[in-house]
């Protein structure tokens, strides 16, 4: 293990860190807020920072290192990322400020506060804030990253990315991540222009936005986007959430003018296919409910979006939907976006791959002799990538397993523990029954938040490289 | 397709199934109870059966034959073994007499029945004795009866029982079967003798015993096996439970000397060490509830038992257990026991085979040059097998989605359909909440029972067969 370097890599990103941590600094000052959270972090972060960045290293890399460095990174930026909310003084402990940066961070959007919109601005803005630059720190790892630390984790970054692969569009990886960030900031300009021209505040704009584009869901008000009572701030957020579902390399070949090939992905039917039946369903379910048949397809579109991207924001109370209703939205827990973008869980991709190559084991049966492959776009995918997919896949329910387990010992309902660690672990955040829309994780435990964020961030790296971490042949030397 | 032989072979089992019916019959009149309902189908039944075993037909038989007439068997089975519950006029619909009979069939053991003991003791007999004929099918179906069919059913067959085969362990099939009868009519025995010594009444001792050496899970009681409060009752079942759920071909090996082989056995290790944890678990968090530590480590111990081997039996009210230990019984309820043995659900040895993979993958990605093998009893496991537990697994979750779904139509609690989906797949039975212990399916649509007897079926035939039925390709001219 190459530790210098992963040091060297780990100050330069606690000196990221310091720097965006200027932004909610300003906020807070705007708004005459107490500075002195943002500044107490600032100050030994940025120092911290500088101190690592200038450790001498061989630049020598392996696979192993870049999963561990991975790692540590999203472990160091939420913990460093947790001081301000420390330093305020609004949350009960140490545990609660962990869990709502790192459901910032890794975009879940659950949250430990009863009362959101008591707290400072500068505090609100960080925690959306964060989960922007999670959102951006995804992108970089499954686009742009991984490819770049060489060996064979293009063969990972190949199996976790089925469907169009960023760095294969555009030569360099620089330029690749370039790309990406210019269209993450026109995303986040266009919805912030939406919100204004629908009549939010400016202030609300920028959060709500910074919340949606990255598929996060925090909110600054207590009954989320619901609250602001204007349908049309309801639709721009589903049109946003939708496309921060996508394949961000589609949009770049959309606008470098092969529409055609966007069309025919397999993954994105497949994921509009699911969107456009679950919302018929919940709708024709929830419509009895409801006075006007707009406003049930307007709340059924928009939490089926809002659960399938894994944003978590909601609408309505649907704790208070139909069990049927409900069910729908537990399974689109599983399923997430597509591959290549903010959202999480278990994603479109792995599923049409899974579906595909189940297909292909029951054919076998019946006609044994016939030869077949797994095809995704029309490429044959290879073994390896269906292995691995299938890992992933028994990983993930292991983990959700273990998961509910260590929840429930907080003796809760068993819906409450499921529905909180499965909305961990997929990065949707909120669940159901006392972690539903209307209610927050701030009633468990403080080891159980501990564990809830360990969770996130599984999630939120595609499990392997932090279940990697306690693998001890990852600590050997070799 | 050979639909000749395919009648041929359903008119054969319809004659035995006449001859096992002539076994409630003669209870019914010895307890002097109506014989009518008995009568009325075995007539039939027996002049069908004989009809159709007269049907000339060629030998040519390839694999899907082989799992279409199984899962036809299976089916045609069940709506004639409804007959008697339907004449007995003592269920409110033929899908309640449906699913009962499915349910003993499976193996599973979940009732719609909620005054049990109102029941004649003839019907109550049958019921109890199709779970015994459906646990010796089950045997048949994983260890005889694929071999034989030929073609490359054998692959299925290693796929689906990991670890010691038993048409491997002696060389011809039917002897294997013959060998496989006589254990399971040693067990019976066995069993039967033990509950009497207990102070079971007779009737009592033979149909429990029916109903769990089959790890089925029928009770004549409605408390179950907790009605008679005879400790050692429970003892008793605890251990021809465990016993049901081991590969049987342990025993042969046992019993000719291999004892060694047995210890070693991988998936026994794996089994053994689940139930331990398990039930250790349950007892420290139960334990409060319980005046005596005796007390609740034998409640813990059989509850656990009850699940893996996917019996369904209950000495208690776990509805009223805290969160953590329910939750370790829904996580047991995916296990199952051992392969070739009459347990449900995925299995042991395929979650170790999973499990070993899902490893592999990991240490894959850190070290990509290294070449590995998955092994299980310290032979090395072929990819193809591999792949098709991987489906497996998919499948089996995927089903579960679908069941959750479906049974949430009906308006109950998630806890209750979820259990109640899974409680089928997995061949356990009774779930949580509705579905619990204390309570039973009557409460479901017609529906959903019919929906579920179908569930109990894919789920005891190892999914593949059922799910062929309905691909096209199965009924396509080759």
């Amino acid at each position: 293990m190459n530790y210098k370097l992963m040091l060297r890599m780990l100050g330069r990103t606690l000196q990221v860190e310091a720097l965006c941590l200027l932004l909610p600094l300003l906020v807070a000052l705007w708004y005459h807020e107490d500075p002195r959270p943002f500044l107490y972090t600032i100050v030994p972060v940025a120092l911290l920072g500088f101190a690592l960045a200038r450790i001498p290293s061989r630049d020598a890399f392996f696979s192993r290192e870049s999963f561990t460095v991975v790692g540590l990174i999203w472990l160091a930026f939420s913990l460093f990322g947790a001081l301000p909310f420390w330093f305020s003084g609004e949350f009960q402990s140490f545990a609660d400020c962990l869990f709502e940066i790192v459901s910032g961070f890794t975009t879940s959007g659950g949250t430990v506060l009863a009362d959101i919109e008591a707290l400072p601005r500068g505090i609100l803005f960080w925690r959306s804030f964060a989960s922007w630059i999670g959102g951006m720190g995804v992108l970089l790892f499954t686009l742009a990253f991984l490819p770049r630390v060489g060996g064979r984790t293009q063969v990972l970054v190949h199996a976790e990315v089925p469907g169009p692969i960023f760095s294969k569009l555009v030569p360099k990886t620089v330029q690749s991540s370039q790309i990406l960030y210019i269209m993450y900031f026109v995303l986040t300009g266009a919805e912030i222009l939406a919100f204004l021209l629908a009549g939010l505040p400016l202030y609300d704009a920028v959060v709500t936005t910074f919340a949606c584009v990255c598929t996060g869901g925090f909110s600054v008000m207590n009954l989320s986007i619901g609250a602001y009572s204007l349908p049309a701030c309801e639709v721009i957020a589903i049109v946003f959430m939708l496309l921060g579902s996508l394949n961000f390399a589609l949009f770049f070949l959309a606008l470098t003018g092969r529409a055609k090939q966007v069309i025919k992905s397999d993954e994105l039917q497949f994921f509009l296919l699911i969107v456009a039946g679950a919302s018929l369903l919940i709708f024709w379910n929830i419509l009895p409910l409801y006075d006007t048949a707009g406003h049930a397809l307007r709340d059924a579109v928009f939490q089926v979006t809002s659960v399938i991207s894994t944003s978590g924001f909601s609408t309505t109370d649907y704790n208070l939907w139909p069990p049927f209703a409900q069910t729908i939205l537990v399974l689109l827990m599983f399923v997430g976006g597509c591959s290549g973008s903010t959202a999480g869980s278990i994603k479109c991709g792995r599923i049409l791959l899974l579906l595909r190559s189940s297909t292909r084991s029951l054919l076998r049966l019946s006609h044994p002799r016939a030869v077949r492959v797994v095809k995704l776009d029309g490429k044959v995918v290879d073994e390896e990538t269906l292995r691995t997919v299938s890992s992933f896949f028994l990983c993930f329910f292991a983990l959700l397993g273990v998961g509910c387990l260590v929840v429930s010992l907080d003796g809760y309902s068993l819906t409450t523990s499921f529905t909180a660690a499965l909305g961990c672990l997929s990065n949707v955040g909120p669940g159901l029954d006392l972690v539903g829309p209307m209610g927050n994780f701030g009633l468990l435990s403080g080891f159980n938040k501990v564990f809830l964020s360990l969770l996130m961030l599984i999630g939120r790296l595609e499990i392997f490289p932090i279940l990697l971490l306690f693998l001890p042949s990852t600590w050997r030397r070799s």
